[in-house]
């Protein structure tokens, strides 16, 4: 028995590919278009990590899909979670938990899946922006 | 950038274990009580598959979770779909999707989160009860 991905249907592929790939840093691996099934898939990794990956589902008629709290989120170790969190905020990313605690922070993609990122190994030094930086919304 | 988990929140900690770890075979690899937050922490995996694991939340004061579509399912890949189905199915799991095509079938845990088993390789000869099983609710 062997993980393979989650899943998480999306309402718009670009916007999705832009948050996943372009600012969190994932790495699109493949995509398929079903044109009889009217939905195109597109697999994700962090780059090395091809063994756990995300399934983008996104499928050609608009659907509201709302969100539960039974799920509750992604998470990713991260090298610089200060340089991350930069890296997605200059691109325009809300830091829902901003990573106060130079351990940990929260934003989530175009639809509502909360990513969590944990810095790998020990805590950095608090530092601002972040220190004094408060929480938005909901993650 | 490393996956490390799927985090989701369960309302019966003992009913998540034993959905996830007696009937669908993932092993409990540690468990946190954080009485100050009231709440408790187990982290799965799939035996050998120590790298993405599965996060269960389980806070102390009940909530209705409900359940989004924005978040589909978590795949595992097993090595036999129909011994892996008859196990959930002896142990009183439905199987919402059976895998009639002898590659794909869908169970939910206990709070509704998909999971979506899929058998590792070639789809297995298509054979009974399963071919012939229909579809049980959602998934």
């Amino acid at each position: 028995m062997k993980y393979l991905h989650a899943m998480v249907r999306v309402t718009d592929l670009d916007a999705s590919l832009d948050f996943y790939c372009n600012k969190l840093g994932l790495k699109e691996l493949s995509r398929k278009d079903v044109p009889q099934g009217r939905y195109t898939l597109a697999f994700l990794a962090a780059p090395g990590g091809e063994d756990a990956q995300v399934e983008l589902t996104f499928n050609w008629d608009p659907e509201n899909y709302g969100e539960g709290r039974n799920f509750g989120h992604l998470a990713y170790e991260v090298e610089d979670i200060y340089a991350t969190c930069q890296r997605l905020l200059d691109k325009g990313v809300t830091i829902n938990r901003p990573p106060r605690d130079g351990r940990m922070a929260f934003v989530r993609s175009p639809d509502n899946i909360s990513i969590e990122l944990l810095q790998s190994g020990d805590a950095k030094p608090p530092a601002e922006p972040w220190a004094s930086m408060p929480n938005t919304g909901k993650w």
